[in-house]
């Protein structure tokens, strides 16, 4: 709670140390998540996603430099589901933002999956209130590729941004798939290569073609040259319309809470994990043939 | 469960059925899983894993030609955590398995993860369930990518191969990270590029500092070239080797155990899911800053 109080103050070593804190599950993170939560609520958290090779690190930094102009405060934390196998992507990022490594307004982070699946879709939330409750204006979470768990991640985000490049051939294929549901802005990054109107034209069809409410958030379209910085100003209006929109909808409210609802379950269910007992008795009975696993997790939660 | 039985006599359509069925969770699939119970744990599982571009579908399709030349029939299970985004890569797949097309010892069949995080790890033992009981030989349980997801369905096999190729960078330097424990055999493919002799000589470095018990499998390093089916019978000979120990050593019977264990907790996680009721008043408190979400956890699981 001490460390609460001096990261609030602006202390970067105490900042980490919670984030390390987060992010290894330890004993006391009640304690520490219950001292953040009178000061959160207040940072955009804005998630970038994409393909690799569409240029998310370039972006990111370009975005954070855009903030700074502003005067706002900006927190980046890379997360990288895919690990523990990998963990060399992050480690390029934080070199290539190294342009802010000494502005105390900039915080940066990376932040990858020790362990069990899904404990860091459950130390994403935790993570992002500390660095919103530290006081960052605008918090970019970055996540490594565009799998099933980093769509988890990134729905932790107020606002999704989706990068796309052209050429990339299957991008708009991808897209289909899955990212026109959770996209609030398409960023077409690296926009002076051949091909670029095309993926444009392509995600205004697929937007088009979208199953949307009326009266939802309609996905904008942005044309960016992150390595230029070109287009990243009208990237930050546009954030700023989503954010506004959303406040003002109730969907930023709507979002939050279920945002809270899954964590709430996620830990919940952690808490019931650890109770569930006699499991490997019924994994014989299911070995040897006598009942199946269906039956063996009914018998399981008897236990409880 | 006539599905079954005609699945069992070899109807490719039925086989096919029993997986969609098992993909989407279905109802009624506690009774398609008793009727399977009775003809399961005879087919050799064999997981086959490493990062995009080292070769797996090749290496796939001809470890299937050189068991089908021993007579052997076999059942290809392409998987891919990362969908929905992709979807791609097990297409070109499934083309490039097209020389088997017309071979009844032969089925293939990819799945993806529909919906929610955890789909793809709970369908893939039932998927294999099937596969076993319709009587084949060996399953090849070839992932896409080497994520954490990945890690978790392949935990599935009896027998894990691990494909490196050379000069792909990191291919190491990731292994370092986690492959180490999973691998049962390191498959170095393209073996008739430079460098091959240097990842295996790393592969045997990294293999002698590991930390496995004395009496435990000592991974296997086997060279291939798959395009031109070059040690593909040494790799076949070692997966044997690997099979046989196992069974002896009751390896087997625990790994086997072991992946009960969790798919039935999974599954029992999953009817306690549905009796969590009232997150979201817990949600509103937390976002309201009255509580901490580890205080609302505690209170949900009071409802069970």
């Amino acid at each position: 709670v001490q460390l609460v109080d001096a990261a609030r103050g602006g202390d970067t070593r105490a900042i980490a140390r919670l984030l390390t804190l987060v992010e290894s599950g330890a004993a006391g993170l009640a304690q520490v998540s219950s001292a953040l939560m009178p000061h959160v609520g207040n940072a955009h958290i804005v998630g970038i996603t994409g393909a690799p090779g569409v240029g998310k690190s370039t972006t990111t930094s370009a975005l954070t430099r855009a903030l700074r102009d502003q005067g706002k405060t900006v927190a980046v934390l890379a997360v990288d589901p895919s690990s523990p196998f990998s963990g060399g992507a992050l480690l390029g990022d934080r070199v290539r933002m190294q342009g802010h490594a000494t502005d105390p307004g900039v915080f940066i982070r990376s932040m990858a999956s020790r362990g069990h699946l899904g404990g860091l879709s459950a130390a994403t939330p935790q993570a992002l209130r500390v660095l919103d409750a530290c006081g960052f204006d605008v918090v970019l979470l970055e996540t490594v590729g565009v799998g099933q768990s980093e769509v988890e991640v990134i729905g932790q985000a107020d606002t999704v941004l989706v990068l796309l490049a052209p050429g990339m051939g299957d991008g708009i294929q991808a897209a289909k798939a899955g990212i026109l549901e959770i996209a609030d802005v398409f960023v077409v990054n690296k926009a002076d290569r051949d091909g670029a109107a095309a993926t444009i034209r392509e995600l205004r069809a697929m937007i088009a073609l979208g199953t949307r409410a009326p009266t939802a958030w309609k996905p904008a379209i942005v044309s960016t040259v992150a390595t230029k910085a070109e287009g990243i100003d009208d990237l930050l209006a546009v954030m700023d319309q989503h954010r506004d929109w959303a406040s003002r909808s109730g969907d930023l409210e709507q979002r939050r809470l279920q945002r809270v609802v899954r964590e709430i379950e996620a830990l919940a269910i952690d808490r019931v994990r650890e109770r569930l007992g006699g499991a490997e008795e019924h994994a014989r009975a299911v070995l040897a043939g006598r009942i199946d696993p269906y039956r063996a997790a009914e018998l399981l939660t008897y236990s409880l």
